[in-house]
């Protein structure tokens, strides 16, 4: 048995991105307050946060300027009301937007990164889109960003396929892979095995392993440490787990694990009490049951959305009898 | 790379263990309805959980009657006012008590196995009461119980300490040996280390490993499941997670997770919805800031669980500033 204790240690490749406004703008159509957009913003510069990823550079044709906020699109003027020119801060926090394979107008809306405060995008797509999403990486490398393969719903992907998209994205300029659960529904033997696959995939690219994962089954943290201890180096969480349905990994238990000690964890303390804990009167997230059924059967958040926002929202059996019906 | 896919497959020898009224008792001191007592008994029977543990033996001079509900006591004609005698549904589901060393006059109150509904006594100890732990197990075990031995707030004891309990419990009649993470402190590393530390100490006796998990940094599911691939096969779980502060690994999860036909997670599902969803107008628990925050510190949940209960309860930040301080 070793009597080595890693997690007293750190690795300072261990790089930890906050998207917190991109994925938790999916429950609220992306309208947050400038208010709360820039207390995340501080709260990342001040807690040695890497990556702040402010929101979707998405199609205005697909996502209606006058139904969805702000950060469904980073529009740089937008962004710049927050952040202003980022110059002194860039050393310390890069900003990212997310762009979705088929929603979003990346030739016409991404300009050159010498113009805009965003240092990196990461370009998600299903795996029936990679070859769009191999071009967007081309594109937005080409003009100077850094850039990240998100496959979404990977769950729900063959592993022949998943070799292929891997196949795919292992020659582009990608900084990173990432792993991406979507529906929560990975445990850690199943992120043991999609680790290997995308490690020995992208060996000898210099590329990192990312994980992206969502809490359906209380085991956002748990995914993510188990893919940080296999080697991942990219590591997404979001404030109080906010995001989608069940949520992310919450950025308060990954920063008050982390070892490295440029990570503060008192300012996000902060920030949950001063600002997320409030929005929760508006909006709801987090491992509710409805949540952990669809996580456990594989299945898409949005029926359990949908029910949430429903009538009869704590009618567990009825949710449970209809997704089984559903199968 | 295996191919093989154990997680949908299962392993028969795993039994689960309810401890709701248990654990959860120690919000409400112990103070349930009986209607609840029996809709979690009822729940049990039909969702084919292996172990119900209705409550505490412990002293009733140490916890009066007057302050303290019936399932602190367990006295013989309090639990057959809920379950009958017990008899026709023993064979599917048996009754468990905890009896704490230190707290529980266990030569006068535990009567013989053939006169109770009670199948086991669980022994609970910390490091420091293992001799009288060891001498509970005999008297229990030669009263006719099954028995299981809890060695509480493991993350606090050296692994020389927790040396020589195993060595001390090896020899005992205790059909397992339970690794309990009171502080929901420890992640998936040192469950590892842990187990492999426990059923290298057992080999040979017989023993079981277990596994009881508190829910802090949102971990007690992923390091329940992580017991269990290693080889553990008794497993602890309560209904929503219902425990002391940040609560337990969720039964619903757990259940969801398994693969045994026998297990049947419908009951469940409705027992949350009438039964439990109420109980958290009085009663708080869960993964709470405050909870991560002495989860990740190591600290026994008290002072979280104060505050929680005083009138500065949503300032994490006045929280996190103490426990720093107190270092």
């Amino acid at each position: 048995m070793s009597e080595k204790a890693p997690w007293i240690t750190y690795r300072p490749e261990l790089k930890v991105l906050d998207c917190t406004i991109r994925d938790g703008g999916l429950i609220n159509q992306h309208q947050f307050t400038d208010e709360v957009v820039r207390a995340v913003y501080e709260t990342c510069l001040e807690s040695g946060i890497d990556y702040m990823e402010i929101g979707y550079k998405n199609s205005a044709k697909i996502f209606s300027k006058s139904e969805f906020g702000d950060w469904r699109h980073c529009d740089e003027e937008d962004m710049r009301r927050i952040v202003g020119d980022h110059d002194e801060q860039e050393k310390r926090l890069k900003l990212s937007a997310m762009a979705d394979a088929g929603k979003s107008d990346w030739e016409q809306k991404i300009g050159p990164r010498s113009e805009s405060v965003l240092d990196m995008i990461r370009v998600a797509f299903y795996a029936n889109q990679v070859s769009e999403a191999v071009e967007m990486i081309q594109h937005c490398s080409e003009l100077g960003y850094e850039t990240m393969a998100n496959l979404m719903a990977v769950s729900n992907v063959k592993e022949t396929e998943i070799d292929t998209v891997l196949e795919k994205i292992a020659p582009t300029a990608a900084g990173a892979m990432v792993i991406v659960d979507s529906f929560g529904h990975m445990y850690r033997e199943q992120i043991d095995k999609l680790y290997n696959r995308y490690a020995q995939a992208m060996e000898g690219t210099g590329k990192e392993i990312g994980i992206h994962a969502h809490n359906n089954c209380q085991l956002a943290f748990a995914n993510t440490l188990e893919a940080i201890i296999l080697g991942a180096n990219r590591a997404d969480a979001t404030m109080a787990g906010m995001g989608r349905g069940a949520g992310n990994c919450p950025m308060e238990l990954l920063l008050g694990f982390l070892r490295n000690p440029k990570f503060k964890l008192r300012p996000i303390v902060k920030l949950l009490q001063e600002h997320i804990d409030g929005l929760r009167e508006s909006v709801e997230w987090g491992p509710l049951v409805p949540y952990n059924l669809t996580g456990q059967m594989n299945r898409h958040p949005r029926a359990a959305i949908e029910f949430r926002d429903s009538e009869d929202k704590d009618d567990y059996v009825m949710f449970f009898d209809k997704l089984v019906a559903d199968i």
